[in-house]
């Protein structure tokens, strides 16, 4: 049994590895043509699809599965054609491999040029949502990349009946086999063998909750992007017009409470909170946003529960929010660079100085200046879709588009030169 | 006694973590007016230095240290001059922090700047030469990091002093406290804490052999870039001329056979063999090389030990050269693919298509067609200095200077901006 378990990680990454120079010269019509295939091959096989995921749903019921990852594992019409509609905005996205980085001649005659590649192999470990599967597998082809899936146990009639469809069809287009490929085995101990496997696969994106990436981050020996875990902020300076500041809070913590970019703590600067505070705190709880203070603000509305230390590190992605009063642009720096996950992170002012304060010290992928976090999304910055929000500093930062599943090569070419 | 031992590495690394945000705003004029000082203090203060050195020395005596790594450890004016100029060139380089890599405005009005910055702090994780001290630090500081630097434990002496001096220097130009920093208790088990500092440290490098960076990629959960393990090896296929084929194989072997770009294996076409080999590898016997090679290259020549499957994944970093023929430029790639360690790889040829192959399947930092592979260097391709080559693809490949030790942000600024 152990054995055959370590096989599938093993034979499927050697096999990931040797077709990524396949994948790395294949040209954009192609790609595109796999692309659109797949999404044709999704809805003509749709009844296949649905047919897996409903095993995953009765299997989800009969363990007891919650109604809101029911709801998450749940294919139907509509989220089969959002995969379909995400794999044609990747067909519209231009090719990012073979874009010359840099080119010079140096004193000695050779010509150095550095080019854009694919990173290879890439492992994408998720959860339960099926739709990460062809959204992954989409943005991993069109940058030249090999993709080794592993979903979450929940999801695996869904997913492999998903893997299937989609390889058959990028295959029909000229892909080469083994571009896609998803572990099957939900095996735990299957994932510490995917994260080890160094010399076979380049990369390793995690897509869950802060579980999963903890995870990933501890177990994983090959390179690691974390992604969207988001303790995001938004800081109320003395100066900050008051209706703005309310607008703009009132959007990042209701607009869609559920995702990484929506805020977690309201920071305030103590000296307006007992101005600008009060309809803030009263139309989050209208719109019902439990709201945890600290003691000032426990004085500034109703049914404000005192905030712990925990507060100031959790994620709540619900209609949770900690609010804290602070002396100064310099204790909300701080607060942020201590709590914080490195996502995004607003100021509400009018104050030049503390506004440079902020943009320079804050220490996150993306910086707001009087507008709402929920904007750090790649269809918003205008990279098209993303496979996630980078919350480390290392290769990229922020909403990762195709670029940042690059990584560049130096070409030099010679007449014989050796080095004196 | 543990607990002492812990405090020292969570003491610097949450000092560091909070002088990153002083460092990243420093100007341009004082980091380089603190470089400067720092040399002039190396200048100032050797004999500090040489005493400190001679301590580590002696300790290495008589622990029956070899005469190699003695004579890596032995600190002299040249040496000492040789950091100096490593720091004046650091000067003459462009300050990266800064910059504007992309600007664009939304249609919503959202403008945005994606702007880059330091990494934060940086480890260094290094072994016994005490020059790298120096080296990491000035880069570090002109790319705006915090430096926390942890040598090897037989130069702590020599790297305490050489701290000690370059950071007084430092602060006397205005550089905030605590912008480098040496983890002084040589505890093996510190290192571990350091290379799990998550929230406190952005990334580690380890400069050093391929013990050292195994050990840092397996124990480490902040992020790495693994450097400078090098098996390279220079591919003559069967256009190639044979005169420039024995010169570039003798260079890439003899000029400078320590270093991680200098080739450990040369693969022949099978077909060429025994016209183009016996010159070469006479030549290279003549210059004191032991050549180990498959049953063909036995013949070749005398004296040619069978190679083992050991030594293709083996970086010998001395006067020895694994020999192979293939049947082509695919079983050429392939076994470059399967033991090389991404980081430089050769091909010698007249053959365009060959060529092509090469450069695109061949997965390294540095490709070359007829050259030598000993040009993979921060100077040899402009970077200036360079703190290591990347063999890994995420974030940074190949030669390493300024701006590979920096990442970006997002600024975005609005008027009220919030999501529909």
């Amino acid at each position: 049994m152990a054995v055959t378990t370590e096989s599938e990680v093993r034979i499927k990454a050697k096999k990931a590895k040797m077709a990524a120079p396949q994948l790395a010269v294949l040209d954009t019509a192609t790609k595109n043509r796999a692309l659109k295939l797949m999404g044709e091959a999704l809805l003509d096989r749709k009844s296949e699809i649905m047919e897996a995921n409903r095993k995953d749903l009765e299997e989800g019921r009969s363990k007891g599965m919650s109604r809101a990852l029911l709801d998450r594992l749940e294919q139907n019409d509509n989220r089969i054609k959002g995969m379909v509609e995400g794999l044609e905005q990747v067909v519209a996205l231009p090719d990012p491999i073979g874009e010359i980085l840099e080119e010079f001649t140096r004193p000695n005659g050779l010509k150095v040029k550095k080019i854009r590649v694919p990173m290879g192999v890439i492992a994408i470990v998720f959860e339960s949502r099926p739709n990460v599967t062809v959204d992954s597998a989409g943005l991993c082809l069109k940058s030249g990349n090999v993709t080794i899936l592993r979903g979450g146990s929940d999801a695996i009639h869904s997913n492999a009946a998903i893997v299937r469809v989609i390889t058959e069809a990028a295959n029909r287009a000229g892909v080469p086999e083994n571009a896609i490929q998803l572990i099957e085995n939900t095996d735990r101990g299957l994932v510490k063998e995917l994260l080890t496997a160094r010399g076979l696969i380049d990369l390793v994106i995690p897509r869950g909750g802060a579980g999963l990436i903890k995870m990933v981050v501890e177990t994983a020996t090959i390179p690691v992007i974390e992604t969207g875990e988001g303790v995001c902020h938004t800081y109320i300076e003395s100066t900050a017009d008051p209706k703005m500041a309310e607008e703009i809070v009132f959007n990042a913590k209701t607009q869609r409470p559920s995702v990484c970019n929506a805020i977690e703590t309201l920071l305030v600067d103590r000296s307006v909170a007992e101005k600008v505070l009060p309809p803030i705190l009263k139309r989050l709880q209208g719109a019902g946003v439990e709201i945890r203070g600290d003691s000032i603000v426990q004085k500034l509305a109703q049914n404000v529960k005192p905030a712990s230390e925990e507060d100031w590190k959790t994620e709540y992605l619900a209609l949770i929010l900690s609010v804290k009063t602070v002396g100064g642009v310099d204790e909300a720096i701080e607060h942020i660079n201590t709590y914080g996950t490195k996502h995004s992170e607003a100021i509400i002012t009018k104050n030049p100085a503390a506004e440079k304060k902020f943009r320079e010290q804050v220490d996150a992928s993306s910086v707001y200046v009087n507008a709402s976090t929920r904007f750090t999304d790649g269809f918003e910055f205008g990279l098209g879709a993303e496979i996630g929000i980078s919350t480390q500093k290392l290769h990229a930062r922020g909403p990762m588009g195709l670029r940042e599943l690059t990584s560049y090569k130096y070409l030099i070419e010679g007449t014989g030169q050796v080095r004196p």
